[in-house]
Parts: structure tokens; sequence; C-alpha cells
């Protein structure tokens, strides 16, 4: 059914056409779209058409093409993310005009950490976070919670990888990290100054779920030596806590949150 | 290319796959999937396999499919909404943290108000709006401000449709609606208690995007006879020129900003 020449199907022909937008290029050319997506200049003006058609790209003033708005609300109004991040934004909200720093929420996807949502500070010198963006589970606060919450197979799996070094602070020994891993179980947060970008310092807790598993991590990013893990991991739990409500958790948090109250 | 015996493109029946799923149904079997999506079932089968493989769709540990993080997140790291979104939600918490209550910004599409973002109470019993979701232009205040600055052939379009009455106070006879999107022009705001549920009003303003045209409304849903414009507008008028200026907006804001000074 539905294959090229090469193969490929017209959904997955789709996907490397919608896959070649991003942050850095939200509308180009069809000329560029084929160049970025590795497609065929003719099958690219086939499906730019059919997409234009349907909605799901749409056409800017300068012939420029882009992600069209019936893209986004077919995925927006039914994705899981929207229901998490729903729930989670009031809490965002908080502890932003709390804390003053970048608030995050992400997930565990495909071994990398996926920030669903951000608020605060669009210019901030300190974060690298993008909505929709991805960084590496080793070398980010969210990530290690998110990783420290996960079963013992996934840690082995994720532990026997060679991890890139992005700073004298990134832990990349396997006994290390695990080491650490259990800490954050332990004390139910992460702070790591400086693991990714020198200058910036992440601290996270986990939010869980109405299964009592770990959904999501809940961080902010704070400038280097600012990150106060005394002052600010209260608020992340007391945050947390919220949004797990909100997802329909009704239990206790047991171990790691109660744990933590005496060391922090 | 890639057509079913139903002439219906790949595409075309993928789009209905994914217009199956919406917030009351965000998970579901194959077959319902095949029934509210209208396709056969082997096709609807055949499709999801392959969609579940791209990592479009994913499945729940009760085998019911829901909408796949992959499919999100090559939507939202480069959609129109995920900037304008981004720009305006720290105005928006401005907002929300001031009045109080539910702060959406949308934008018009296909003759609806599509809401791009919304923040403040989820259970909120007067506000009927929500994320990705549509509602009339004609019984709305996003809507009406939205439409008072669309171009004038467009407003003609509109006017020259039978439009539904939701309430004794929806407006609905043409040179009523073109009398009070002309005041809306002139005052800048529209405030309109019980036009689509008796029980809420709306309050919404215009906000201007880089080429000086109007790119969404930023609204406020309060309890009706608790409308308040005179507190609120000026809330919500400060919030957009911040939300203008983050878009790119550079100029003077003329004409319905400036001659509403006075009268609020």
């Amino acid at each position: 059914m539905a294959n090229s020449s090469s193969g490929e199907s017209v959904i997955r022909r789709v996907v490397r056409l919608v896959g070649a937008f991003d942050d850095a290029h939200r509308t180009m050319s069809v000329a560029t779209l084929a160049r970025r997506s590795g497609l065929p200049v003719t099958t690219t003006y086939r499906l730019v058409d059919e997409l234009l058609g349907e909605g799901l790209l749409e056409r800017e003033a300068n012939a420029e093409v882009r992600i069209g708005t019936r893209l986004w609300e077919l995925v927006s109004r039914s994705s899981r993310m929207v229901g998490l991040r729903e729930a989670a934004l009031p809490f965002m909200e908080d502890v932003q005009s709390v804390v003053q720093h970048s608030t995050t929420l992400g997930i565990l996807d495909s071994d990398e950490v996926l920030y669903i949502e951000r608020i605060g500070s669009r210019d901030s010198m300190v974060d690298i976070t993008k909505v929709a963006g991805r960084l590496p589970v080793h070398a980010t606060s969210s990530g290690l919670v998110l990783m420290a919450y996960s079963p013992p197979a996934y840690q082995d799996l994720f532990l026997s990888r060679t991890l890139e070094k992005f700073t004298d602070a990134t832990l990349t020994e396997p006994a290390e990290l695990r080491r650490h891993l259990a800490g954050i179980r332990q004390r139910g947060f992460a702070s790591m100054p400086g693991i990714i970008v020198p200058e910036s310092s992440g601290i996270a807790v986990p939010v869980f779920g109405r299964t009592n598993t770990v959904v999501a991590a809940l961080s902010v990013v704070v400038p280097r030596n600012e990150e106060n893990p005394a002052a600010r991991v209260p608020v992340l739990m007391t945050a947390a806590r919220g949004i797990s409500r909100a997802l329909g958790w009704r239990g206790e948090l047991k171990g790691a949150l109660r744990q933590s109250n005496g060391s922090i």
C-alpha cells in the first residue's frame, strides 16, 4: 500500500516533512523543505500540495510553508501532553512567581527528557530548555529525577551506554551515577549545579500520577551558585503534590518524599 | 498515488483517524476508532499499526490507542501557535493573578474562535473554553473582537450567514451585529454578558502583531454581573500591549486603543 519506489510509506514521508520544521525553521520554501527532509523535490511538491489542501500545512504570504493551525489543533485537543500540562500549569505559575526563575515540566521519552511545558523568562541566559525541546537524561536535574524513579532494568540499560561529558560536573561513570540516582530517590529531589552548562543549576522533583508512578519532573533552572535547594525544594515538592492531586493521585507519597522532609 | 478504492488518500484517512480523538475521547480501542473515523475496520487496523510504528499513536496498557508523544512533539516545536502562546503566557499569568478568573487567548480560524491557550481554574462553572477548543464567533467576546478587526469583506461574508441564538443576549441580526462590531473597534474591547451561556460574561481585547494587524484576542471569563469592565479592560489592554511587544510589534496602537482611554 501507498509506498514510493524507495519503499517508504506516505506516512513515513509526511513524518519526514513535518520533522523538517523546528524552532529555528518554522517556515521554509518547498525547495528547502525537500532538502531538509531528504525527499525528492517532485515528491515534496506533491505531498505539500495535499497537506496544504488538508490544512496540515499553511502557506505564508512569501510562499513559504509552515505547520498548519489544523494540525496543531488535531494534536493538541487530545494529546496526553495537554492533560498533563493543563494539570501542571497553575502550580507551575505558583512556583515561578515564588522562585522567580524558569520553571519546567519534563517527561522521559525515547531515553531523553522532553520538556512539555516551560514558563518564565524567555531570554534567560542560564536556561537552555524549550517547550517540545529535548535534553540528555544524565545532564539535567529533570532527567536524573525521571531516571531515579524508573524501573531498575531500564536504569541498567541506560547506565550501560557511553554518556557525553558536557562539563566538569557531568556525571558519566555508571557506578557514580547509580549512587547518585539512589541518593535522589532517598532525598526526593535532584540539585545539579552546572552539569550541562557551567553557569546554570537545575533543581527537580518527581510528579506522581494516578497509579503512583512518576509521570513527570518539575524543575526550576537558576543561575549557578544561587540554587539554594533548602529554600526551593519545599516549594517544588508542594507544587508537585498539587499536580499529582490534579492528575487523580489519591494515596500517600511513600518513601522518597517523606524521607526527604528531614534532610532539607 | 496512495489512494484507497474510495479515492481517499492516505493523508486524508490519517486526518480522519487523528480527528476521531478529542478531549472526551483521548484513548479508544481500534474498533471504536474505526467507528468514530468512519473508516473500514481493516483499513483502520493497518493504518494504526503503521502510526504506532512511527510513534504517532501509542498503545495503552489496556490495548487502547492514543495520540503519541512523537506527534505532539513534531507539531509543537514548530507551530505558529507555540510562538504566539509562549509570547502570551507570561502576560496571561499576570492577568490571571490580578483578575482571578480564567484568561484565554483565541485566534480566528475557519470562521470560529480557536482557543490556543487558557489559564485559570479548571473547574470554573462559568467558563466553557478549552485549549484547542472552538466556539462561535458571534457568541464570544473573543470572536467579536477578532471579527471587529477583520477586513470589511470578511465581515460582510460572515454577517450574510444565519447565526444561532444561544441565549436571549446573543446578537444574530446583521445590522445589530455590524453596529456592535463598529462599537468594539471604537472602544477597543468587547464586554458581552451571557451571549453563549447565561451565567458567564466575557471581556476581550485585540492583540496586535508585528505588522500591526490583530493576531489574537485576549479575554477573561467572569461570572455574569461581575464583569466590571471598567476595572478589567485596562488590565487586559496593558497585557495585550506586552504580548504585542513580545511578538515584535514596534509602532503606536492608533485609533481603537487610544480612543478607548476616555471611555472606560
